[in-house]
This record gives C-alpha cells, structure tokens and sequence, in this order.
C-alpha cells in the first residue's frame, strides 16, 4: 500500500504543479448559451453540487425562479414552479456546465458571461457578472423589477463595454493581475478593490477607444468597475475555474480541485476520483458570522455558493493574511495570520506567483490535501458572504467546510486505489 | 514657567488639528513662474534649507546647473556655473517657494507643477512631475540630452493632459485618496502604487473626454500615470506640503512643519518658531540603505530631499505598517510594525483619517514634538530614496533624521518661550 502513497505524492505533485502553473486570460464576454457547454435555452444554472428541482428551498429556490422570469421562461411564479415541476425548465449546477455561481449563483441562457481561457491547459473557465451594490440581487435570492432592471444594464451598458475593450486588447492576463492585488490588501475573495482597479488600468487604453463611439457607456463601466470591492471576484472566479479544472483528472491524487455549496449541503472534488462532476457531499457549512448592522443570526440563510474556488486555488482564507482590511469580518490580524498560517498543514505545496507580504512573500497554500484534512483535523476555511432569509446579503465571516465530506472523500479513495496500511 | 508648558500642549493641540483636519484638493497644473510665490524666471529650486550657491555639492549642484540649461538660462555648464557665481541665476529653497523637491528637488520657471489647495485653510502646496522610471533624472543630479527629452516629455505630454482633466473634474480631492491607498499596501511616500491607480480612476471620466482630442496624449498620460510606485508621490508631497503650512506658526507649538535635507544638512521646522523659512540646521541624516544589485555603500551621496514633509504629516516611515511590500527596503515586516509603533512616542496624537490596517486601523502618529523626540531619544524616521555619487537612485532604505537639529530647536524655544523648570 506504501506504493499508493508513493504514487499519490506524485500525483499530487502534478495537481499542485498545475494549479502553480495554470495561467488564466481574459478572453472575450459571451452569452452564457454561446460558450458554457451543454448549456440549453431552458437551463438554469445555480450554485453547488446539483440536486433534483424539488430539493431546492429557500433563497436559492427563489433564485431559480426569478431566473426563470428574467430569462422569460415563464410568465409568472407559478407558473415557473409548474414547468420547473414538469422538467421543461432544466436545473444544473454551474460547475458541471463550466462556470461558477456566486452565492445562489443563477445563470440563464442569455445571461453575459467572462470568458477566461487557461493559457497553459488550454481549458475555459466562466463567471456570469456582478449585479452591484444594491444588497438585492438575484444572486442573493431576490427577483423584483429592480433586480430585473440592474441585470438589464449589466446586459446592455457593461458587459457590451467591457466585452469590446477586452476583445480589442487581445486578452488580459489575469495571473499579474492577481498577484500585484495580493500585495495591495486583496485575498481575491471578499476583497478585490486592487484587481479592480488594476484591470480597470489594463482596460483604459480600450475604454478610450470603445469610447469613441459610446463614452456614456464607458463611463458607466468605469463606474461600475470600482463602485466597491466585489467586481473583479467574477473574474477571479472565473480564473480559478479554468485553474481547477486544468488540475482536475490527475489519477492518484488526493488534491481538491472544487468545493460549493447548495441551499442543504456542502460538497468536494477530488483530483483523482471520478468526472468533473463527481461531488463528494456532507453537511453544511458552518460560520462564525460578522453581520452588517440590524441583522441577527437567526436571519442567515444558506443559498449556495461555488466561490470557495478561490480558497481550492490558494486565494481568499488561504492568502487572507494579505486582507488585513478584512477584519471587520476575519477577526482580529493576528487572528488572519494564525489562520492563514495553520492552512500550510492542509496543502500539498506554497504558490510560486501568489504571495503575501506580511508572511514575509511566503506563497499561499496551495493544493488542498483530503488526507492532510482528515489527519490534521483542519477544515479549509472560506472568506464568504452570507445571504439573509428574505434575500439579500446581511454579512460575511470565516465559513468552515464540514469534515465529513472529506471523510467521505478518503472512503471513495480507498476504494479505487486501496487502502493504506 | 509650567506655564508655559500648559501653553505648549494647547498650542500642539491646535497644530495636531491643523495637521488632521487639512483637506487637500488637486486643483490644477500650472507652469512655477505662474504659481509659486517669489519665482522668477532666472530662480532655480533645489531641496532642502537654503544655502548659497557655492556651497552646493555633488549631484545637487550637478542638479542646479542641469536646470539653467533645461531652462535656457545658460548655454553651457561653464557659462551657467558663472552665471550663478555672479547671482544673474538664482538659487533658493523650494520649500520658501511653497514647493517641494523630491532628492535634488530641481524647479524651474517653466516646469508645470501640480497645485493642491488645502480646502480647510486656504493655502496652496506644490510639487513638480515625476520624470519616469529612468534612473537617470534631474532630481538625482543627471542631466543630459536624455533627461531633457523626458522632462520635455513630461511637459508636453503628461502635464497638458492631467492639467485638462484636472480642470474638467472641478478638483479632486486627495485625502480620500490617501486614505483608501493606507489599506491598499502604501505608506505614500516609497510606495504609491494604489494611490496612483486611485487617482486614475478619479481621472478616467474626464481622460476619456480629453482624449476626444488627443488620444494619443491621453494613452501616454495614462502609462506615466501608472508605470511603477511613484507618480502619486509628487501629489503626496504637494498634498503634505498645504498640510503642513496650514500648521506652522501656531504661537507656542514644539510641533514640526516640515523636514528636509540638502546636500549638506538636514533642518527642521517648528511651527511656533518663526517664519516659515525659519529652518533649525544639524547634521546629515543617517541611513540604513538597501541598494539595488551591483551598488555600494561608498557610492551614496546625499543630495538633497523634501519628501520627509510625509513624515511630517504622519505618512511614509510614519505609516510603513501600512506597506509591508517595503520589506526589501525597511526590513522584515515585524520589523517595520515595531519602527512604526515606537514613534507614536514622539508625537501629539493619531491621525483620524489616515489609518493602518494592521495595527487594527489605529491612525498614523501624526504631529512630531521636538521635546519628544528629545526626551524619549527616538528621532524621526524617513522612508527615502538613495541617490548615487554618478547621479541616479541606487537604493532606498530607512533614513534617521539627526538629533541636533531637534535640541538646536529647542534652545530656540526656550529662549523666546523661556525655559521649563
């Protein structure tokens, strides 16, 4: 049985190898139905491991259906629930389709999508757009002629914009990007205020051409681009997709290459074991909330989530100790730091591009070990934000992956490639 | 005479306030002869207190004679050094002029500085541009057929543009800027990355209106804007520079309003003593360097700096646990966390604006006391460029004002606010 783990580490040596090395550009914004394979008209994408149409509860139900009625798929409430019911509106999880959903994370067809391509693997990754600071959002759970309008201009003024500059440039490495953010108080999770402005920078040669002939658009776009911390996250979303996916499908290896959430459970995606949509389900998440003013805990509601990407690639818990100004949520910076700190014991290696400078450049851990989970007893912990139960966002914390889908995870390995003596 | 001592406090008080509650607002771009008090087409500036013209040394004479010629006041080094022998070019302080020189700190009648009114007081600070990542500057004390094309470069490219913008904009406001660039990894003086993006995307709406007409202009603004970690600094400097004015000649204050070097004596200010070209003369500074690969120590040549006016108004070393990515220049960052906590010693208070994250977002020590640094023994220190003996930067690290200057001053104080019993 030594033999397996002797082929594991080196199998997990090429997974680590191809997270450390993956090189993600921005490559175009297209229609969801126009580059997410096996994306259908009558699909509706959401957030974690997929469940059959009726399990969904909650926000994230809510969300399917205001995607449903976004999307014109039906002509009011019920009578979405009636063709969700009769199958002729299609669930699907986001991952499985190659793109990720924040929070509930509804994708409808015509829904803009960034295109990132993984320069080194070759593979795609997809990230639909931030819908603004307006705490009602769709992606949040909510449907209103509010939320509808907001995803309009999203749809006709930014991503127009945006799509256009980015086709002119050529392609915009997002590696630089996120590598000069983690020196400037990003995690590339809940914090992305310098990789906003820092492609807003790459961008403004573009924007002055595209400009030319609609400078109302691109000045909204500007707007849009840095109003808060959340733009870019899409685009680091969408970056560690095309990073995971490349590392996924490395035979021997015991390395994450996904973890989501839905509305009911938490679920993982080992290297070695299966498909890309084979997801090793447990409980829950847990949190330790920091809740925005006015809201208590009774009030937080689970409704999905595939941004834990960020920390399976070595960003967000895994480099918050370059985030201090996340503490508000975090918890004190000696807090951050012994965290982050405690994270290297979970990981197969350090990153070679993504470094913190607190940690005196010491790169982020990378390469998420199920075993080293389960004999540590460490959880990776996420930078996430936290949906309320009547929609909306009502804070963020240190969210915690339950232990049994690892375990859960170790039995499946065990079973494919022997168990260790 | 514990009288004066209850004066004392109140009067430190007042320029604390002064010092905190500034508000500086970029407003314009002007060439010098058109904004600086006193300056006259056949005026050179030069950094630090005042000397006259034949004691100016090394790079920074090097520097005064390079701007006679970029001026046309002379037609060669021979003919402007015997203009200056015979004062038909003259040579003052910038800081007299309400300007600040950066190293050399070279200012020339035509030269467009940067013009930022402090909205609280009134009173204006001004800094000239940045020449670019080329080591090879004015202000190091170089000047050649090179430094000239890029100062012209500068003049009538860059400027024209920013000064248009500028103007579109109805002013911009710095301090938020300067706030925000704190959580982002800068200290604002050796590091202005953030604060540089910061500004360019306060300018992008009317960069995009500018370049209606000069496209090609507005793209070069936008690359000098952004290039590396320093163009925000000039704004930094003129920023600092009406904050610190406002606090001089506070009757009774052993507060500093400013802090700079020549090339042959560093000399501090005190609001409460004089004029605002009352200058306390002592020793060189001190530093302990970190030069760029293939430098020595015997090369550093001191030439001169106004940049410690950040210091003065508690940015740069004052805020260096805001920007660990310093490191390589100011040590290890516990290093830096413990320098930066050691001077809340010497100071009046902390800044209510400008914060680090870090230190769990306590303000920057702001208002140095001459007879704190005396009595604790912890002189100020300066996050500063180093300059090479053949002109050029060679390196940076952690410059410690001298202690005489600081004792000269206070001799001065007693003897026209009498002597604490």
């Amino acid at each position: 049985m030594s033999d397996v783990y002797e082929t594991t580490s080196a199998a997990n040596a090429e997974a680590f190898k191809r997270l450390n090395e993956s090189d993600p550009i921005l490559e175009d914004v297209l229609p969801a139905i126009d580059t997410l394979p096996g994306m259908t008209e009558n699909t509706i994408l959401a957030a974690g491991p997929p469940m059959p149409w009726q399990n969904y509860e909650g926000g994230q139900r809510d969300g399917i259906i205001g995607g449903a009625l976004f999307e014109g798929l039906a002509s009011d409430q019920n009578d979405a629930i009636a063709k969700l019911d009769a199958g002729e509106i299609v669930v699907g999880g986001a991952h499985d389709f190659g793109a990720l959903g924040s929070l509930a994370g509804i994708y409808t067809a015509s829904m803009p999508v960034f295109v990132v391509r993984n320069g080194t693997y070759g593979n795609l990754g997809h990230c639909n757009f931030y819908e603004g600071t307006n705490p009602r959002r769709l992606n949040y759970g909510v449907y209103d002629d509010g939320v509808r309008d907001r995803l309009n201009y999203i749809h006709e003024v930014v991503a127009p914009v945006i799509r256009d500059s980015i086709r002119r440039s050529g392609g915009i490495p997002l590696k630089p990007i996120m590598r000069r953010a983690l020196h400037m108080g990003d995690e590339l999770h809940s914090r992305n205020t310098a990789a906003s402005l820092l492609l807003l920078r790459d961008l403004v040669p573009h924007l002055i051409a595209v400009a030319e002939k609609q400078r109302d658009g691109v000045e909204k776009t500007v707007e849009a681009l840095t109003e808060d911390h959340y733009f870019f996250l899409r685009l680091s979303l969408a970056s560690a997709k095309a990073v995971a996916d490349a590392a996924h499908g490395v035979e021997g290896s015991s390395v994450l290459t996904g973890m989501c959430l839905n509305c009911k459970e938490f679920a993982i995606r080992v290297s070695g074991l299966g498909d890309k949509d084979t997801w090793f389900r447990g409980d829950q998440a847990s949190v330790e909330p920091k809740l925005f003013p006015g809201h208590t805990e009774d009030e937080i509601a689970w409704m999905g989530g595939d941004s834990a990407i960020a920390e399976t690639t070595g960003l967000g818990g895994f480099a918050q100790a370059a985030a201090f100004p996340l503490q508000n949520y975090q918890g004190e910076p000696d807090v951050m730091v012994a965290r982050n700190l405690s994270l290297y014991d979970i990981v197969v290696g350090e990153n070679s591009e993504y470094r913190i400078p607190y940690l005196k450049y010491r790169g982020t851990p990378t390469g998420i070990d199920i075993f080293k989970v389960v004999s540590t007893g460490t959880v990776p912990v996420l930078d996430m934000g936290i949906g309320g139960k009547d929609g909306g966002q009502i804070g963020a914390g240190i969210v915690s992956a339950p232990m049994n889908c690892f375990t859960k995870a170790i039995t499946a390995f065990e079973e494919k490639y022997g168990k260790a003596s």
